[in-house]
Order: C-alpha cells, then structure tokens, then sequence
C-alpha cells in the first residue's frame, strides 16, 4: 500500500513575527530583532516539531510608511537573514535554511557563494527564496533613483538564475581528490568555467567553492503575477503563495503545476505551500478571542490607515465602536476585489471598524483560526483537494503562537498521518521530497 | 606606575593554511576548506589563547593560476567567510570576527548590513576590512572586462566607507523605546536618512538594522600602495600590513602613524600589525627543519614557477640539488629588489635551487623561525621599537602549527607581559583599546 500523503511545513519568520502588533501581546519577546538567544530557541522548537525549514523574511530597505505607522512598528529593523540563518546553522541539525537574495540587487556570484557557502556549513540544508524585489524604497538604496520595470526584473530574474546554479555547478562532485602522495588536490578535467554572457549579465566563473552539498540549495519562489508564476514553474522547487480561500490556491496550485508540466517538469518536484496564519485555541472560541486580543494591540491610527487602502477609501471619519458603515463608502476606483473582501469578512464575523483595522493593520491574509482538531480538518481538506502540499506557516505571536503549533496542532496533525513523526533524511532536498539536481557539465552517465 | 606596552595578536587564516603546501604536512586537516568542525577548534584554541581576532582571508575569483599549480593548490576553494564567521560566532564568546569586503565588487547597502548583523550576532566582535579588491580575474565575475584603474577603486573606497559608517549611524543608540503600553516601538527622531549622493554611489537609507554594538565594526586596511596608506591613515583602526624587515616596518610605522595625525586622528587608536609567518620549534634547528619540510610539500612545478618569477627570468633549468647559479642569472627588466632579496635568501640559508623554490612557492613573507624564547625576543623589539603594534600571524601548517603558536609562544610572551593573561573587555574595540565611534547624526552632548 502506498503511504498516504503528507503536508510539508515551514516557518515564515520574522524575529517578533509577521503580525504588526505582535510585539505587544503578552509574554512577547519585542527585543528578539537583535536577540540570538530567542531566535535559537524558536528554531529548536520548530525543529523538535519536524518541520520542513524556516524561512527568514526579509526587506532591503525601512519600507516607506507614514512615520506615525512607522514608529509603531518592529519590522523596521532585524538581523540580516544570512548572517542569522548561518548562526544557527550550528545549534540545529535538521531543519532547513531559508533565506530570501534579490536579483535585482545582488551579484550572482555573491548569491551562489553565500547559498553554497551555507549549503556547506548546515550539510545541505539551504533554500533560496529569489525575489526580483518589489518594494521600489530598494531601488534608492542602491544607486537607482527608479525600480526597475516589472517584465526586466523577470528577465533579469530568470538569467540570474541560470548563472547562480551554472555557478553551483562548476566543479564536479568528485572534483576534490586531495592525494597528498600525488601533491594533487583537485582533478582540473571537473573544473568547469561558465563564461556566461547573456542581455544582462556577464560572469565568467568558476565560483571558488566546491560544489553544494545538495547539488543546489531548493529554488523557492514567491511571485504570484503571471511572470511570476512562469518563473515559478521553470525553476522553483517550493512556491510559497497567498491564495485567500480554498478555490482559489486550487485554482492556483493547477496552474503552477500545469506550467511546471508544460515546461517538461515533474509535477512531484514543485511544491506548493500557502502562506497560512495559524492561531491555535483550546476552543473556537477561545482562538477568536486570542485573534480579536492580537489585532486590538495594532495601533488605531495604523490600523485605520490600513482599512482605508483596503477599502479604497478615507475610513478615519467611522465610528470605531460600530459596525462598517457600508452605506458611508464611495464608489471608488478602488479595487472592487479588495473592497469586496472587506465587506464580505465584516458580515461573516461580525467586527467593529476598529476590530476591521486591527485585522488589516495586523495580517489579512488566509488564515486558520480554531483547535487542533478544526485546523488539521482544514489543511487535511486542502492537501486531500489540491489545493497544497503544505503550509507556509505565518505565527501570530511568539513564543506562545509558534507553541501553539509545535505542541498542540503538530501532535495532532501526526497522529491523524498528515505529517512526519521524524526527520527521514538529512537534507532539506530530502525533507520535500525533491531530488538531487545533476551538474548539468559533469553528467552521470 | 604606567602599564608596559603589549602586542596584540589576529590569526590571518584560511582554512588550511596560507601555504600553499601545507595540505600534505604530517596531520594536516586536508578537508579543512568545508569542514566546520575543524574550523571550530581553530577559533577555539585561538580564544583560549586570548588573541584580538580571528581574520579570514578571502578572494572574489579562482585565482589566475597555470593549470599545473592551480590543481595543486587547496587555496582555490573555502566556506564563504561570512556564512563562516556568523557561524564561528556561536561557539565563541570573546575573539574579534574579521572578514573582507570588497569597496569595488559590492554595494555599500549590502556591507553596511551584514558587518551590522555579524556585530549583533556577536555582541561586538566584527571587523570589516576594506580591500579594492585587487586580483583583476574579479572583474570577470562582476559584469565587467575591465579592472577598475587603481586610483579610480581608492576613490571609491573612500566614498564607501563614508556611506557605510553612515548607515551604521542611521539609528541613535538610543533608538529603540519598546514601550508596549504607548505602542511606540522607536523614537522617529532618532532615526536618520543618510541621503547619499555622491560620485561613485547614491544611497538614500536609512539601514535596517540598530546601530552595532561597537557602534561601528573595527575597521581594518591592508593597502601598502600611496593611496591605501592614504586611506588606511584616514579610515583604518588596524592595519595588516607586509613589511620584509624590521627597518622597512619602522618606516611604514611611522609613514601611517604620521599620516594619520596630520589627519587630525590620534596615533594610538590605530594600530599596526605587519603579518608574520611563525613557525616555533623546539631548537632553531627545529624550527627551520620543519619549515624546510613544509616548502618541500610545494610541488616542484608550482615552487620552481614562482622562483621564476621573484627571479625575474626563467629558473626550470637550473639543477634543483645545487645552490643558485648566480652567473646564470640575466640581468632583465624585473624587480631589482624582488631579485635581491632572492640572493640574500639563498645566502643567508645556503639553499639549494629546490629550497628556494619551495620558498618562493609556499610563503616568502616575514617570518619568525625560532624557538618560544627566540621569537618573544624578536617580537619585543618590534613593539618596542615602534615597528609594530602586534602582529597578524600567519600559521605554516594547521593544527599543529596553531598549537605551537598558542601552547608554546603565547605562554612565554605572558610571561614577558607581552601579551594579556586574559581578555579585559568584550568587544573587539576593546581588545585592540580604540575607542567607541560617536554617532555622526546624534551625537552625545
């Protein structure tokens, strides 16, 4: 009999979490943006749960808010992401290494050293997220008074990967004989130099490294526009995405892997994985209350200003402690899909404006609000229905959010055989389920 | 009664040594280039033995090698350093974490940020040493034909360094408030926008990062050119520097020291620290037995090439068993000071053409060939002479060489006061005693 399908899961981290008001809710630890100590104990415990990897977010810029969101926020400033995952590459063993290395601006030579580099030093447990970088504050940061045009930094984007794995690829994995009798350290005929010479790159190579110890670090890709998605099928091994409901990360999920097919891929090796906001309670009702209670610790005055991009629409002049008034929003040219979704989750749980703000001024994303038993329901629904391969899991606050999970939703999701008791490989290759790319110059055979 | 002078000490690594036949000495670690484990032990040993700071040499390029010596060299391929120090941080507490980073081949964002995130990561022990990078085959890995002209790279290291620091600066060290009942996270008065437009770079900022620890990583030079004294008299708190003897070190003492006063710095807070290749033995014998060992593991091949070239003319045909040919020798174009300093060599050691190859092949820097007692002896005339301020050891062979080093020497210049019992600060600053940078932007009175 075959063994039943499992769901993938990782951690998409910021050191306070992703959740604006986070750092306020009790027993929070607001100083963990530049404290090792709590970030090695988040990662322990994720990996005592088994998970897949943990995924340091990550922005090249303080993103361009108004300054009085801006001073409310702990997002504005934390470890950077390489440093931080090579730190604890060292105090974990299995779990995979995730981190985020724009193409737009980098040098692949940089990216494929660090990434191999890291490969290295966590025996092969290294993923790339590539990003083309979409917040325009970047651009100012490195030289450029204007972002680089959407379709170029896909095309950028897809050349800089084929030099980043050519990189990986320049020496074969039996390159390094190290004989001290011969005085011959290395077989100069697996020594491979790219020459690469494309529209917007030139890099001659070889990279100074031995090849990974996964062959490649796992490709991740997170772009959900067509271009995006395209790159997505050609190239990433786990998409990390953000369907709001069960229809649509279907829809969604046959698409990537339809191209993936189209693209002559297997549809096995391309994982999908939603971005999923998890909040474990002992009750329904008890999750709804820590949901309301995390949402209320976002500042009114970001939060409103929040609901107003959402709605399309100045909102500031609501009565906070009423209902929406929907017969007091204008007909703008605001995106009808946006301000349909307000209205709809405004109905269905029956919020305030100001429970609204704090939602969207918190995460609004999908999300999976309930006990164990509820949320496993869910996310048996979705991999059952294809949908996902797993989650991309977003916690509300830590330590007690990422708790939550570990102890109460993981032990339940094991139990029913939707997820691993235990590590069976080594590799984060190994955990997904992906193979070991071959060097496209050195072949097996 | 004023405390007598010390030497500060800073290992000058890679991982299996700067000699390039250190591989296949006795008990050398071989694999050491990807092995963490090996690497630990070297840091560890280091701390034990209280040095200022353990610094990893890099290169942004397979170097530029006929394809005979480059098969025979382990220097070709190495963890990344930066993924290695941040990794090297965790299982350490004290030893200053140095890396290179290049002003021609990288974006000061970039820099600024990760020297920022190692200085967190390690409570205050990162060290940035800026090179231009000098070795042309970089160019080829970064998009361009050509290697930036000289003066051109210094005038952008320059500009580099003021964008850099200034990032470091974008927060006051009093920034961050977390006060969770206002919800005020930072103070948006303390936060500056660098808004850099320069000639060579343009970057807007503010980092994403809190100011270091140390307020600004220690910054390292190395250039031994006009404009790197220049910039190193400006900018540098440590200078690595190659000086061959004990008069040319007092002269480039003095040329840095003097520079950097008539730029307004005080003398004292930078240092400098000539690299020296130490090999401790037993007896003298000892010593030059194991480093005539040690150059005769340079393959043939590679040693008689780089003869050829300190000679100035080709030396393959020289009998390799007999002393040098002097009167074979042609009086050609190349360094009169390079082939001087050859003859010495050969007669100073009476060494055959073989030994004076492996030399030439292997490290032909200043040494220190001796016993504990010796080597002390030669050290403290350095540091009271004023030809240095400490020294950047280079070790012959690892670990055994390391061992001699820290078992053997380090114990003898204690017990001289020479060197410190134990480490009095925590930071790097504090070893090396330079002082903790203002903040440009807030300065403190």
């Amino acid at each position: 009999m075959a063994e039943s399908k499992k769901l993938h899961l990782t951690a998409f981290m910021r050191p306070v979490s992703l959740h604006t008001g986070a750092w306020r809710y009790p027993g929070a630890y607001a100083d963990a943006n530049f404290n090792l100590g709590h970030l090695k104990s988040f990662i322990q415990k994720l990996e005592a749960a088994k998970f897949d990897a943990f995924f340091m977010a990550d922005h090249l810029a303080v993103l361009n808010m108004p300054v009085e969101a801006l001073k409310r926020s702990h997002t504005v400033t934390s470890f950077e992401p390489f440093t931080l995952l090579s730190a604890l590459s060292v105090v974990t063993e299995r779990i995979g290494l995730a981190a985020t290395a724009s193409t737009t601006y980098d040098e692949p030579y940089h990216v494929a050293r660090r990434f191999a580099s890291l490969d290295h030093l966590s025996s092969g447990r290294a993923g790339w997220n590539i990003v083309t970088t979409g917040n325009p504050e970047s651009s100012k940061n490195f030289g450029r008074d204007e972002h680089l045009e959407h379709s170029e930094r896909y095309k950028r984007a897809r050349e800089f990967y084929d030099v980043v794995t050519g990189l990986w690829d320049s020496f074969a994995d039996d390159a390094f004989v190290r004989d001290p009798a011969s005085g011959v350290y290395f077989d100069p005929d697996k020594l491979h130099v790219l020459n690469h010479k494309g529209d917007d790159l030139a890099v001659r190579g070889p990279l100074n490294m031995a090849r990974p110890v996964q062959g490649w670090p796992v490709i991740i890709q997170a772009g959900q526009s067509d271009p995006g998605r395209q790159l997505a099928a050609e190239t990433a091994e786990a998409v990390f995405c953000s369907p709001r409901d069960l229809a649509s990360a279907k829809a969604l999920y046959a698409d990537i892997k339809g191209r993936a097919a189209a693209a002559g891929r297997s549809r096995e090796h391309l994982k999908i994985l939603p971005a999923a906001f998890i909040v474990v309670g002992d009750s329904a009702e008890d999750a709804r209350a820590k949901r309301l209670k995390l949402d209320s610790l976002v500042h009114y005055d970001s939060a409103i200003a929040s609901l107003s991009v959402a709605l399309g629409s100045d909102a500031t002049g609501f009565d906070p402690d009423a209902p929406l008034p929907v017969d007091q929003i204008p007909d703008t040219n605001a995106s009808k899909t946006s301000l349909a979704s307000v209205l709809k989750l405004a109905a269905d749980e029956q919020l305030t404006v100001r429970q609204l703000a704090g939602r969207y001024g918190g995460y609004s994303g999908l999300a999976f609000v309930g006990t164990p038993q509820t949320i496993a329901d869910e996310m048996a629904v979705w991999l059952a229905e294809e949908a996902a391969d797993g989650f991309t899991v977003v916690f509300p606050f830590l330590p007690q959010g990422l708790d939550d999970v570990t102890l109460k939703l993981v032990p339940e999701l094991q139990r029913r055989g939707l997820f691993r008791e235990d590590y069976e490989g080594t590799t984060l290759r190994e955990h997904l389920g992906l193979p070991r790319p071959e060097n496209r110059f050195f072949p097996k055979s």
